[in-house]
């Protein structure tokens, strides 16, 4: 596409003339952190925060210059090892600080699974991009520790001779750093990107072999990483009163309730969808999730500090956020803290998502750190009838767009040249059609064959598989709306399934219906629903390697806590509001993958008769038809049997009118009652 | 029953001729300790601590002097509050330390369930007798705490103007202490009666209080308790090979391994059926476990210190323990403590099993103490094949004995006039005539009608009730045996159960055939499981307010970790030898109790056709026919059903050889299958 290019004092006219304040140098700074957060839906919503109305000159010249950044910032970690010199230039910066070692893992300071593409340090100096690991660095040697999920992907990202593979849980990096360590040796560590709860670990290791553990002042991967991206500034914007449900102020007042509970005079919040989430707002500086990242420190007067970059914040957000909420720049955390500290009272955060530099900083000042749950976490995952209504009408769009897809697949799949990217490109695509619409909440999952049977499967153009009749396609993807996020997995048989298959589906299935249905008493938590969904598996001798149910944000991560159905023990209850994912699968390895997700909603059971006591039960939120060829009726009792049909015939009911023809008269075939056969 | 009498001249010679080293002093000091400890199936085995062999005429001078010491002794606390001048006294002892108040846990160094009659201080001093409990005494106020269970029972047993009635959970103990102490106030504590665990939390109530926690030397109690029973001298004898199916030698090696692996020196063992395990050694100290009161510090070379009163040791003890084993004063622990400090290498010790004392000491030594679980936990629980063979055999004996019971029952009880004491008693009875009978492994509970729906309900003369028809009768009972401790619950339609009662059994059975049935994967805990024995009452709106399934011991206490199925987090992994209880229960308060419990060990299950992973599942070991006119058929499925009709032929072949032949008629008719109807 060809622009018109203006030059710079071209440009400071345009900016003085659409009333900006910012120098050409102020606006290129900004654009640096544009193009550090990912690109969003509206690709110009960015301008508004050069100036409230910037016009089309003015727009066309921010065009180019943008166009121009994304050029000369490439595309990023390509998928094989980066150059072997960032590890020679940090272990000379390491020996300029007479560190013998860096821990180096993938985090930020604001411990959420998306890191703005700044805080990638781990990618930058392994090229390992997967969504969990470590590198330890030492003079001599270097390690790299990832879970059973990258055992595979970590040896064609990293370069063997540079970095040792371990195993993160088998071979966690503190029994490394024990066994490698020399007595006297000091073990360098970033203390904005661990938690206390984290580094207990390292401290003992660092102990046991004589050695000390130094926080440093500044991380020096930064001080080597010479193009390294500067923080993210997508625009933050409100999240609009009939979404959100409750207001900033009541949510204040809330924590400010919990704060005075527990005694505290104050908290920390580091996470972003807390952030979001008490001051009703949204962002884009991570992939996935409208997280704007900041800190906030709250109080137990209802009144909060935002540590935010201003140039980020939409125009009028001062209003939206109101005289209770003070914007301070993200660098005067330190001095809040001190302040806190010196006001006496127990300054409240979350050891599990908050940096151990905070604890650190607010006990150096002679203040007291109370370890306690995140305020914000249960009140956030307790959805308000606003963000239910939004939820529920958020799926009926989303599963129209999945049956969409789902009936071109059915007639499009059998030719056999469809690949996995074709078929997520098609489906994002239809997503992205909808009303409210705002992203994926994460990258779509298209696994063909045996690459169904990889849970966290990405394809790419190295991977991308034709989808073959005879085999199962499964498809897991969900979208970020305005009124909800949306997370749902379908696996479909191209053409006709096995028995085989057929037999490990409806297991699976029975999983799904059984949490589905379940009714259970108030004050149950997930971990005691997990074996419900696993037993029809187990009874076969097989079982899946991930958690039944994940919490899921109201257009915010699609990964919430604090509740979870899983195996892990988790003492969290589940209460009325909590949107949870109910996904059982089986996975054979080298031949396919099965998994049933819908999103499901606590609701209380009222209607049963002769109740003792108070009975929570599931609403299922999520509509799309689950594939009728693969389930062995004769598996099923009539109580299965019976919420299949009537989940059909939801389904059926909702997204009807929300379909083209085609996919309406497809849609009607494959909800057919299960009696009535394929 | 009349005795001759033998003056203390005589007594001297006769224990002269018998060759005992006992002065009359001595032996009545020996006495005292008998007297202390419960009676045994063995009255005269004590004998035994004063010559191997004594002859019949120092044997009928023992047993008088025995008598003469239990009818000085009286009958311990009865079922009202005692005297008010115990707590009158205490605080004046309290003055006199400078202490504003005591903590009274019931609680001994050795953090059992059950305590010896001189540890029974919260009895002492407040009435109560419930297994759980604290009373706090301040000097213008005491309160004493009791969980959901006691709420009544403390109201009867404990003087209301005395001492406040608080709730141990809603209620807690340190909250009371937070609020009631005054700044400068120091709270005593016996740190032989507390965990480091249950410590923190009244330390933290102190300090909000600006109180202190101040460890007492000797316990107030004992101060003023004038006739406090000694600590308890049954004899301690040695726990058979053919039983224990393992050398005292081989479990001292597996430790020293574990002990090794955790780079700790020596460890710390409090708990009573770990010494027994330890060192294969078997006593009587406490009711309803073999338990021999004392310490073992086993080192990480197998060598094990026994800290017990070496007067309870049984002839020829020594040469069962052996070289390795060294038998030490109970009073020289500390001293032992300190040269494990002195060694330098860090002190195993489990704190929620090990008194504050034993930490307080090595680290004030300048010891290193390893706070880890009980090495003899894990490896206690994995039964072997001696103790699980024998854990089949004496659930043979120990069905017949209670299909015996039932079928007497069956006949005597629609008459109306059977009491729960009646029936106890002749349950007792029945299974104190088996093989290797040692006792029961706890008080029969017998509850008719609405006394069933009391979970820890105990029969007294104060309650007992008559068996009414059309009441439902809970039993629920266990032995020790040599070969094994047996406990299991049974309930029983008094005539024709309503339809209600008999969908509320059958809810309980799914529950219980739900266990019973189920494969898991090797990893899974108990915890995860919990929900099967629950998820059908659950869809009534029902549940039961206990745990499914604890841990049994062999021939050691009926309670025992680590694993348990219940809802509580638990991560510790069932694993193959591992024998559990499987006991849902459902109760109509003021109407019934339901519960069935049968023993279950986990097994490997092999015969999987297809299983993917290695798969484990249970073997019940519970031998006795569950009631058929309590079961709607209709709310079986085949797969129950089936179930059911293959444990009542198990049950029926075991049992017919062992029972009298009407039982055995009785026996083959409550075995038919399901249906065949009532």
């Amino acid at each position: 596409m060809t622009r018109n290019t203006v030059d710079d004092d071209g440009l400071a006219r345009l900016l003085a003339g659409a009333g900006s304040a910012l120098s050409v140098g102020a606006l290129d700074a900004l654009i640096a952190g544009v193009v550090a957060a990912p690109q969003g839906v509206d690709d110009a919503a960015w301008m508004t925060l050069v100036a409230p109305d910037p016009g089309d000159a003015l727009r066309a010249a921010l065009g180019d210059r943008l166009d121009a950044a994304y050029a000369a910032f490439g595309d990023g970690a390509a998928d094989r090892p980066p150059p072997a010199e960032r590890l020679v230039e940090l272990r000379a910066e390491l020996a300029r600080r007479e560190l013998a070692g860096f821990v180096v893992p993938r985090a930020d300071p604001h411990h959420s699974e998306d890191l703005p593409r700044g805080a990638e340090r781990l990618a930058w100096l392994t090229g390992f991009s997967g969504s969990a690991g470590v590198a330890i660095v030492l003079a001599e040697r270097a390690a790299v520790f990832v879970d059973g999920r990258y055992t595979l992907q970590v040896r064609s990202q990293v370069d063997g001779a540079a970095f040792e593979y371990r195993h993160l849980i088998d071979q966690p990096p503190h029994d490394w750093v024990a066994r490698n360590l020399e007595p006297g040796d000091r073990l360098g560590y970033d203390p904005w990107l661990h938690t206390p709860d984290g580094l207990a670990r390292y401290r003992a290791a660092c102990k046991k072999a004589g050695a000390e553990l130094a926080a440093c002042d500044d991380n020096p991967i930064d001080a080597v990483w010479r193009d390294q991206p500067p923080p993210p500034l997508a625009p933050v914007v409100a999240h609009e009163p009939r979404f959100a449900g409750a207001s900033a102020a009541d949510k204040r007042a809330l924590v400010a309730e919990a704060l005075t509970e527990a005694g505290a005079g104050a908290c920390v919040l580091s996470t972003p969808d807390s952030l979001a989430w008490l001051l009703n707002l949204r962002g884009g500086d991570v992939p996935y999730s409208p997280f704007p990242l900041g800190f906030v420190v709250a109080d137990e007067t209802g009144r909060v500090e935002l540590f935010i970059d201003r140039r980020k914040l939409a125009p009028e957000l001062g209003r939206h956020l109101g005289n209770d909420v003070a914007v301070r720049d993200p660098a005067e955390l330190g001095d809040a803290l001190d302040a806190l500290a010196a006001a006496g009272k127990p300054v409240l955060a979350d050891p599990s998502s908050t940096s151990a530099w905070v604890f650190d900083r607010v006990e150096a000042a002679g203040g007291e750190m109370l370890r306690a749950a995140d305020p914000c976490a249960l009140p956030k995952a307790r959805k308000n009838r606003a963000e239910l209504d939004g939820s529920r009408v958020a799926h009926r769009r989303d599963g129209a767009s999945l049956t969409r897809f789902l009936c071109w697949f059915a007639e499009t799949a059998p030719g056999g040249e469809l690949t996995e990217l074709d078929a997520a490109g098609h489906l994002d695509a239809l997503r992205a059609e909808n009303e409210h619409f705002r992203g994926l909440s994460f990258p779509t999952i298209a696994g063909a064959g045996p690459n169904g049977a990889i849970v966290h499967y990405h394809a790419s153009a190295a991977t991308n598989r034709r989808i073959e009749p005879g085999s199962l396609f499964l498809v897991d993807s969900g979208g970020q709306y305005l009124d909800a996020t949306t997370d749902v997995t379908r696996t479909i048989a191209v053409g006709a399934p096995s028995d085989e298959q057929r037999r490990h589906f409806t297991a699976v299935l029975k999983g799904h219906i059984a949490i589905a249905t379940t009714r259970f008493p108030a004050g149950t938590s997930g971990s005691q629903l997990d074996a419900l969904a696993r037993h029809a598996l187990w009874q076969m001798g097989l079982d899946y390697d991930h958690g039944t149910g994940h919490g899921v944000g109201s257009y915010l991560g699609v990964h919430e806590g604090p509740q979870r159905i899983s195996k892990a023990p988790n003492t969290v209850a589940l209460e009325p509001g909590m949107i949870v994912s109910n996904e059982p699968g089986y996975y054979k390895t080298g031949a396919y993958g099965i998994r049933i997700e819908n999103l499901v909603c606590v609701v209380e059971a009222l209607d049963i008769e002769g109740a003792e006591r108070p009975m929570l039960g599931f609403e299922t939120l999520t509509r799309a038809p689950i594939d009728r060829n693969l389930i062995d009726a004769a598996q099923l009792t009539e109580a299965e049997t019976a919420w299949l049909d009537a989940y059909h015939v939801d389904v059926r009911e909702a997204l009807t009118p929300l379909v083209d023809a085609e996919t309406a008269a497809w849609l009607a075939d494959v909800t057919r009652p299960l009696a009535e056969g394929s």
